[in-house]
């Protein structure tokens, strides 16, 4: 570990990830020298209190070796922005400014564990997150976005939680792929423990990525924090389910602002579940409804997308039928033959136009000529 | 009636309604004057032919006196653009133009039978179409929607089929509204037979409209001609359910054509019957995602609607803190009371910004203080 990199991992367990000012220092002065600000107090008096409170009587390196056991133990490796596995999307955003939100800055260091390689695994990666109390039917569509997504060769990254993201994990694990999971707190802080099989399966098959360093608790405002990795990391974000407080709406308007495209699974508009979806759908940022796999490969676009087929629309004999011969042929009657003349008079079109077209359906197997009178076929 | 208004009568009996050349002539000629002209060949020999194959040995005039006696057993009156009670905004259909589709001119002639007044019903209307085959969900939607645009003052305009208009049309009368039927064959030949009653109760409350002459049958072509009349009479077009083969689909894109706003009503992304309408979301006509009859009148704007007021989100107390406040109120822990530096260090602020608001999170009840030390309350 180089200075630099010690500087990195020191500043991301003292302050809260995203702060505006760190990350300004940051990209400044660089980390080693930023940190020596920002503790000495010549940056900003409130952050080197701030820092003392976490360092109580240690030097920053002394915190950075304090974690390393807990690392080692389970397998996590602290990854940064000097390293090679670094997910370069995520520095996007620096360029996203929220009065409301002072953490929106790019991370300066990813724990991770497991067996993928963070830069690989999310360069051709989609977000598909939703509600933690969803429904049947949104359960079973976050897995099968999962499933299908993998199929074709991208990695679904979602947080982790119980219903919508556990459900895409599930389905990109049941594709063979390898998805990434990102938590709100330590990698090795598997929350919530009813989840630790798929925690698991997902160490083993991709990989776990937090900003805290193991042994950090999740807490309710790091999911927020937590939220913007997840928009800015992958290429853009699908809501399966979402209610008017689902956290996955704070997810897609940070993708919106990344200019990532936003992609919604619509429901029924009388479930709670997809009110926060459709909510979206109806906002002020452009947000795509799609409602399978192959939607999401076509919106997210890129050369190295092949447009998804339309959905198969049942193809009819009559649908080849130009406008006067489909006139006629609905002129024609079931019950007893008319003459041409007549079914002329009831299509709107001469006699001549009605014979020129008669014999076409007949022999299309659509009418039947009786005696130069015609009629429809018996119903099969 | 003025010859005129008996011309363009004749007209509509003489021509499948929306003919280009037919809509051409009289919009250069006048009415009489067309007819004169297309009947005798001097316009076109095919519409020529045409006419006479209708005509048989009677002149235009007798053709006209012949449908009287069937509309007035009906009680149906024919409305031209020279009445009063013409639907003004039919004329747009004029600016259309589908290769295609050669039957876009706006009606000549429109057969209405009921108590309401046309111009007046259909001035604040809305189109709220959708499958035959639908589901209970679609059924239930469209309901609501009928009843909900009723109540706030629109119109509801459907084709009378089984299915989504029906329903569409059993809200609005629920509502105590005059619904107004487009049906594709004569006012009295009311069909499918099974919604006669529907088609009573809208008689006697709104509007049953046609293109076509009492005792003319609905058939498969005018069902596609008549949707122009849908899509254009009113200021938009709801789409609640509809298959990939749905008609509903040609309204919306007819709509749109016309620069009126297409909105549709989402659902689940497994339902075949909202396949059409999540294609139409998808398509490359701007369409509106709406869930309530509220969405549909925002949509609609005009300074005479109120915005939507959005769907009420559940206010928690906790929504209210700021951004520090939210941070030390997360480290607080529930078990056992800790010191301020501790839950300073936790929350990463000074421990005397974690000083500065705990007092206020005791005293909203969000915490307590027991002898210097911060916990959380129990849980009631």
């Amino acid at each position: 570990m180089t200075p630099e990199h010690r500087a990195l991992v020191a500043l991301s367990m003292l302050y809260e990830p995203g702060n505006a000012l760190v990350g300004d220092d940051v990209a400044r002065f660089g980390p080693a020298d930023a940190l020596h600000r920002l503790v000495s107090g010549a940056s900003d008096a409130g952050l080197a209190a701030a820092a003392r409170q976490r360092l109580g009587d240690r030097d920053p390196d002394e915190l950075v070796r304090s974690v390393l056991p807990a690392a080692e133990a389970c397998g996590a490796r602290p990854v940064t922005p000097l390293d090679p596995e670094w997910p370069a999307r995520v520095a996007d955003l620096a360029g996203l400014y929220d009065e409301s939100d002072p953490h929106t800055r790019p991370p300066l260091c990813l724990w991770v564990r497991g067996e993928g390689h963070l830069a690989e695994l999310t360069d051709r990666s989609v977000a598909v997150v939703g509600a933690r109390v969803c429904t049947e039917y949104g359960r079973h569509v976050a897995t099968e976005f999962g499933y299908g997504l993998t199929r074709q060769g991208w990695t679904v990254v979602s947080g982790g939680a119980y219903g919508i993201d556990a459900a895409a994990h599930t389905g990109a694990l049941a594709a063979g792929g390898g998805t990434v999971c990102v938590l709100a707190g330590g990698v090795d802080r598997e929350y919530p423990a009813r989840l630790l099989p798929l925690f698991d399966r997902i160490r083993r098959n991709g990989l776990l990525v937090s900003e805290w360093p193991p042994g950090a608790t999740p807490r309710r405002f790091r999911f927020l924090v937590r939220n913007r990795v997840i928009a800015a990391m992958p290429r853009g974000t699908v809501v399966v389910e979402a209610g008017l407080r689902s956290g996955a709406r704070h997810t897609a308007r940070l993708a919106a602002e990344l200019d990532r495209p936003v992609m919604v699974v619509p429901g029924p508009v009388n479930s709670r579940a997809s009110a926060g979806v459709h909510q979206l759908a109806r906002g002020h940022h452009p947000v795509r409804i799609v409602t399978r796999a192959a939607d999401v490969v076509e919106d997210l676009g890129g050369c190295d997308t092949a447009l998804a087929p339309a959905p198969a629309r049942e193809q009819r004999p009559r649908d080849r039928l130009g406008e006067v011969a489909a006139r006629v042929l609905d002129s024609v009657p079931r019950s007893a033959p008319a003459t041409v003349e007549r079914i002329a008079a009831q299509a709107g079109v001469s006699a001549a136009a009605a014979q020129r077209v008669l014999p076409a359906l007949v022999a299309a197997g659509l009418a039947r000529c009786e005696e130069g009178r015609y009629r429809l076929p018996e119903r099969i």
